[in-house]
C-alpha cells in the first residue's frame, strides 16, 4: 500500500527518493510524487499518476536538493489523478507532506479549515493534515505536527517538511509503519526498509504515538507524552541482492522458485528428529502453557487467511485441539469470546496488515495470548505479539504472495507436530510426520523442474473468464488460495469452493465456458472428489485435475491434468499449491498482465 | 435431486406417474422416464432427456396400465442422454427400476455381471442394480431385491417392478428418502410427498435399511433383518394448494412474497413477551441442559449454511456462546472434536440433504447432541436428530431457497434470545430484541411493496457477467447468500466477500465491467463499509448499495442504491436479503432463465 520515503543528506535527494520509490513499487500504487528543495531554496513538488518512470520524466535534472519526501499512493479517498497524488501542501505551499493511512474525521476538519479561509485542491483526506499543520505552525514544525495529530482521528504515517526549516523531515505514526534509517552523515525515513537497504542496514522502528525528526546529522525521537526517548537501533538481516530479480522476468516467478529453499528455512532447526517433535524458539510459552491450550484461533487476511485455514485443519485433526481461522477484519468487530485456554496466531507476511494488527490488539485487550507469524523482522505485529515465529522467507516483493504461504503453513506443521506430540501422537507417528515434512522441499523442487505442462495448460485456459477451484479437506483452503492467485494477477474471476458444495448452488455456473479445477489427492476423499468431477463432466463442464502421479482414473475423466508427487495425506497443501501458483503466473503472462504489480492491489495492506 | 414415483391402483398409471413427475420437477432434473404395464401385459419403458412435457409427448395415449414407476434424473454418473435416463432394465427386460443415489462399487459389480454374460447399455451406476436383481431372481422380487442391496455399497432409494409379478412395486432405501402413500384401494411410493398430495395425505416414512412392497390393496414393510414391521402412518400437514403458483409466474417469486407470513409463522408462539425470552418446543432439553451449553456448532450446506453463519454470529455476539457454522460435507470427514458442552444444529430445508444428514450421524456417534432445523415434517434429519425446530415455511418448490432462509434465521433469533436471557441479557434488552423481531414481518412487507426500483436495477445490471457482493459483520453471510442466489438462477458469477477483505486480493477484479453490491447498515461498521466503497469507486468500479432509508451519504457515493427500512443493528439480515432475492429473480427474468428449475441444480441434494 502507500509507500513513504524521506531523506536528509549529502546525496542528490531527488535521485534517492526516486530510487526509493522504485523499491517501494512492489507495495502497489497508482500515482507517485516527490517534494525536494531546489536551487532557489524553495520546495518543489512533482507528482503524477502512473509509474515511477513517468514521474522521473517530469522531475528536472537539476532538481537535486539535499532533503525531501516521496510517496507512492494507493487510492482510498478520491479517484486516481495527478491532483490527488501526494505530496500535498497547504495554501502557502510552505508545509508539504506525504501520508499513509485514513483520516476518519477529515470532513469536519476540512469544513472548519475552509471556514477559516483555507482553500483545498484535492479530494483526499491527506490534504487536511497539511492545512492543519500550517494553521498551527508558529515557527516549530515538530510542535505543529504534534498539535495537529492530536486532532486527527484515524490512522497515519506521515513525513512532513516545512520551507522555513530546511534540511529537516518530521515523521509521526499511528497505525501505519515508519522506519528510520541511520546512515553516516545521512538519515532516512520510510514505510519499510526496502528503499534504504542500498544505503544503510541500521534502522529504528517507530511505535504508534511516536514521532521523529531527522536531519542529515541525526534524529530525535519522542513519545506521545512529548518525552524524548532513545530507541534501539536494529540491524536489518536482509541483503540488497535479495530484492533483485536475478534474471527472472518477475519477482513472482523468482519467489515461486525460491520455495524449496524458503520452506527449508522455515522448518530448518525446528524439527527435533530424536524426540520426533517440533521446536519453535520464540513462543515465550512453557511446555505447561502449551499443554494447557484447548482452543486455537488464527486471525489473518487474504493468502495468510488460507494458510491459517490449513493450520486450523491440521491442529484440529492431528493435535486434536479445537481450532479455527477467522478473517481479522471480522474478528476485530465481533466482540470475540476469549477463554483462558485459548491461544491465537496473527499471521501476516509484512507484519503490518492493519486488520490483523487491530485484531491482535483486541484479542490482547480481552486477555488473549497472541503469537505472531510474520516474515518481516521488527514489523509491528512481530513486536506487539506475545511471542511468535518468523517464517524466514526473505523479502517477498511480488504483490501476490507465494513463498510466504508455503512458509506460513510450514510453521503450522511444526507447531502441530509439537502440540500433537504433547498430546496423543506417538513417537513413531511423530517421526513419520517429521520425515514427510522434511521431504517436502525436494518434492517442490521436482514440481518446479517440470513447469512446461503447466505453461501449456495456462496457454490453453488463460482466455476463459470464469473458473471454479475445488478441493476438499485440507486441500479446500488450497483451492481458495489457488483461485485468489488467479484473481489477483490475471483478473480472471476464479472462485474456490469445497468440491462437495458445488451441488448446493455453484454448479449452476457450469457450462463449456466455465472450467473447474479439481485438487485430487490420494486420500479417503478421493472417491468423493471424483464423483464431483463426474457431476461436472455430465453437465459439459471442462475439468482440469491436479492429481497424484499415476492416478490414471482421474487422468481419464479430466480434460486436462497435472501430476504431483505422492506424499502423506496431510502434506498435500505444499504440493498442490505450487502448480496453482504457476498456473496463475503463466495465465497472467499469457494475458500480458503486470504480474508483480497487479491493478488495484497493494502489498502490505496498512489501511482498514 | 432425482425424483422417484411408484403407483399401484385403479387409475391410469401413466397419467398418475407423469403428473407426479411434474410435481417432482422442482427438485431439478435433466431427463425423465416411466415404466408401465401395457395392454399386452408386458412392461413398457418411455424415457428421454428434457422436460416432462417432452416425455409426455412420447408416451402413447393408450399406455394406461394399473401400476408402474417413474423417475426424474439429475445426472451423477454418465452424461445426460436418453439411454442414461431411468428406468433401467436387465437384458431380459423383466426387471425394471428407478434409482436415486450413488452406487460406489458399481464398477466391480458390473465387471462380474458382464463376465456372467450380462450386456449393459448405459453408463450409469443404476443399471447395475437391475442386472443384479435379475441375476438373483428366483420367483420372489422382494427376496431378490433384498439379496441385491446386500451387495451394494453406496446410497439408494429404489423402486422396482418385475414383469412376472404384475401390480407390485418394491422399494428399498439407504440414504435416499422414500415415502409410502396410503390411499383407498391405491398405494404410492415416492421420494417426497409432493406427487401424492393430490391423492392422499396418509404417509409412511421409510428408514434406512427398510424395504416396502406395495400393491393396490396394501403394503408390507420390513427391516434390514427381514423382520416384518408395522410403521406409523402420518398425516401430511401441507395442502395441495400450497404447491400451486397462485398467479405468480414462478414459485420463487411466490415464495419471496410469502416471507412476511412465513417469518411470522416461524416466530409465532415462540416469543414469550412477558418473560422477554424465546420458547422452542421440540428441543428436548431442560433449562439446565441449555445453561450448560458452552459451544454451538451449526452444520449445513448452501443457503442453509449462510443461515447458519448468521445464527453463529448471533449466538456468539448476543448469547456470548462460542459458535461456528461449518459445511456439513467437510465436518463429516474431518473427524470433528465433540466436547461435553457442545450443542449442534443440522440445518436443512428438505431435511434430506445427505451431506448434512451424514454430518449429523457422525456428530451423534461422537456423543454430540444435534438439533434439526428443518422445513419438511417427517424428513430424515427431523427424525434422526435429538430434537429440533420446524421452520413452518410451507412447501418450498423453487430450487433457489428464499423463504426457508428467512425462516431458518428466525429460529436462530429465537434460540439466541432464549440462550442470551439465560445468561447475560437483561429483561429490558430481551424486550427490545423481541419487539424488533416481531416487527420484521411488516418491514419485509414494506420492501415487497416497492419492487419496482429493484426491477429497474436488475434491468440495468443483468448483463454484467461478474459481481462482488460485500457485507460486514452479521451482513457478511447475507452478501454470500445474495451472491449465491444470483449464481443459482441467473448464472452470473457473483462472489460474496467481507467488504474488508477485497483489498487483500479480490479488488484486482474491479473495473467498469465488474460491479460491486455493498450492504450498508447504519451500525458501527457503516464507516468502514463506506471506505471500501470509496476504494472501489477510486478504481472506476460501479457501486450498488443496499442502504438504510435516508442514508444520503451512501446514496451520493453509489452509482445506484436501494433503501430498506431502519431496524436494530442485528436484525438487518432479514431486510438485506429480500432485495437481494428479488434482484437475483429479476436478473434471471431479464435473461430469460427458467427461474424455478435452473440448469444443473437440484432442490433436495440427496447424493454426496
Amino acid at each position: 500500500m502507500c509507500g513513504i520515503i524521506g531523506y536528509c543528506g549529502p546525496r542528490p535527494a531527488a535521485e534517492v527518493l526516486l530510487d526509493g520509490l522504485k523499491r517501494l513499487e512492489y507495495r502497489g500504487y497508482d500515482s507517485a510524487g516527490i517534494c525536494v528543495d531546489g536551487e532557489d531554496g524553495g520546495l518543489h513538488t512533482y507528482k503524477r499518476t502512473g509509474k515511477i518512470a513517468d514521474l522521473r520524466a517530469i522531475v528536472p535534472d537539476d532538481a537535486a536538493g539535499g532533503w525531501g519526501i516521496g510517496h507512492t499512493r494507493w487510492a482510498t479517498h478520491g479517484e486516481v489523478n495527478d491532483i490527488n497524488a501526494h505530496p500535498h501542501s497547504d495554501d502557502t505551499g510552505k508545509v508539504t507532506l506525504v501520508h499513509n493511512g485514513i483520516i476518519e474525521n477529515y470532513i469536519p476538519l476540512k469544513e472548519r479549515l475552509i471556514a477559516d479561509g483555507h482553500r483545498f485542491v484535492s479530494d483526499t483526506d491527506s490534504e487536511v493534515i497539511a492545512h492543519l499543520i500550517a494553521d498551527l505552525y508558529q515557527g516549530d514544525l515538530e510542535k505543529a505536527v504534534r498539535e495537529a495529530i492530536f486532532l486527527l482521528k484515524g490512522t497515519y504515517g506521515i513525513a512532513v517538511v516545512h520551507a522555513d526549516e530546511p534540511g529537516k523531515v518530521v515523521g509521526a505514526r499511528n497505525g501505519s509503519p515508519l522506519v528510520v534509517g541511520v546512515g553516516e552523515g545521512e538519515m532516512f525515513l520510510a514505510s519499510d526498509v526496502t528503499p534504504m537497504l542500498a544505503y544503510t542496514k541500521q534502522v529504528i522502528y517507530l511505535n504508534d504515538g511516536e514521532m521523529v525528526s531527522i536531519t542529515r546529522d541525526g534524529h530525535v525521537t519522542s513519545d506521545s507524552s512529548e518525552r524524548r526517548i532513545t530507541k534501539e537501533v536494529h540491524e536489518i538481516g536482509w541483503e540488497l541482492e535479495q530484492i533483485e530479480k536475478h534474471g527472472f522476468p518477475f519477482f513472482m516467478e523468482k519467489e515461486i522458485h525460491e520455495q524449496p529453499a524458503s520452506v527449508e528455512r522455515a522448518i530448518s532447526g525446528r524439527i527435533n528428529l530424536d524426540g520426533a517433535t517440533g521446536h519453535l524458539g520464540g513462543l515465550n510459552m512453557s511446555a505447561r502453557d502449551l499443554l494447557g491450550v484447548d482452543n486455537v484461533g488464527i486471525v489473518a487476511a487474504g493468502t495468510s487467511y488460507y494458510a491459517g485455514m490449513v493450520g486450523a485443519y491440521l491442529l484440529e485433526s492431528v493435535a486434536r485441539i479445537k481450532s479455527s481461522a477467522e478473517l481479522s477484519s471480522e474478528v476485530r468487530y465481533k466482540n470475540p469470546i476469549v477463554t483462558p485456554g485459548s491461544l491465537y496466531f496473527a499471521v501476516s507476511q509484512s507484519g503490518e496488515t492493519i486488520d490483523t494488527l487491530y485484531a491482535l490488539r483486541e484479542l490482547q485487550r480481552k486477555g488473549g495470548k497472541v503469537l505472531g507469524v510474520c516474515n518481516v523482522v521488527g514489523s509491528t505485529i512481530a513486536r506487539e505479539s506475545d511471542g511468535g515465529v518468523y517464517i524466514h522467507s526473505g523479502p517477498e516483493i511480488a504483490v501476490a504472495s507465494t513463498k510466504a504461504f508455503t512458509s506460513q503453513i510450514s510453521v503450522f506443521y511444526i507447531f502441530t507436530l509439537l502440540m500433537a506430540r504433547m498430546r496423543h501422537m506417538s513417537w513413531e507417528a511423530g517421526i513419520d510426520f517429521a520425515k514427510a515434512l522434511k521431504h517436502i522441499p525436494s518434492q517442490i523442487e521436482t514440481i518446479l523442474g517440470q513447469t512446461e505442462p503447466i505453461r501449456r495448460l495456462a496457454k490453453k485456459y488463460a482466455r476463459y473468464q470464469n473458473f471454479l477451484f475445488l478441493g476438499r479437506g485440507i486441500n479446500y483452503p488450497v483451492a481458495m488460495e489457488g483461485a485468489l492467485k488467479l484473481k489477483e494477477i490475471s483478473y480472471i474471476h476464479a472462485e474456490g469452493y469445497s468440491a462437495a458444495e458445488i451441488k448446493h448452488g455453484p454448479i449452476a455456473l457450469i457450462n463449456e465456458q466455465t472450467p473447474s479445477l479439481f485438487l485430487v489427492s490420494d486420500d479417503s476423499l478421493r472417491e468423493k472428489v471424483i464423483t464431483s468431477m463426474k457431476e461436472v463432466k455430465a453437465r459439459r463442464g471442462r475439468v482440469i485435475a491436479v492429481a497424484v502421479e499415476g492416478d490414471e482414473e482421474v487422468a481419464d475423466i479430466a480434460d486436462d491434468y497435472l501430476y504431483i508427487p505422492h506424499t502423506e495425506e496431510l502434506m498435500y497443501p505444499f504440493l498442490m499449491v505450487v502448480p496453482l501458483q504457476l498456473f496463475a503466473y503463466y495465465c497472467a503472462l499469457e494475458l500480458g498482465r503486470n504480474v508483480d504489480q497487479p491493478r488495484n492491489l497493494a502489498k502490505s495492506v496498512t489501511v482498514e
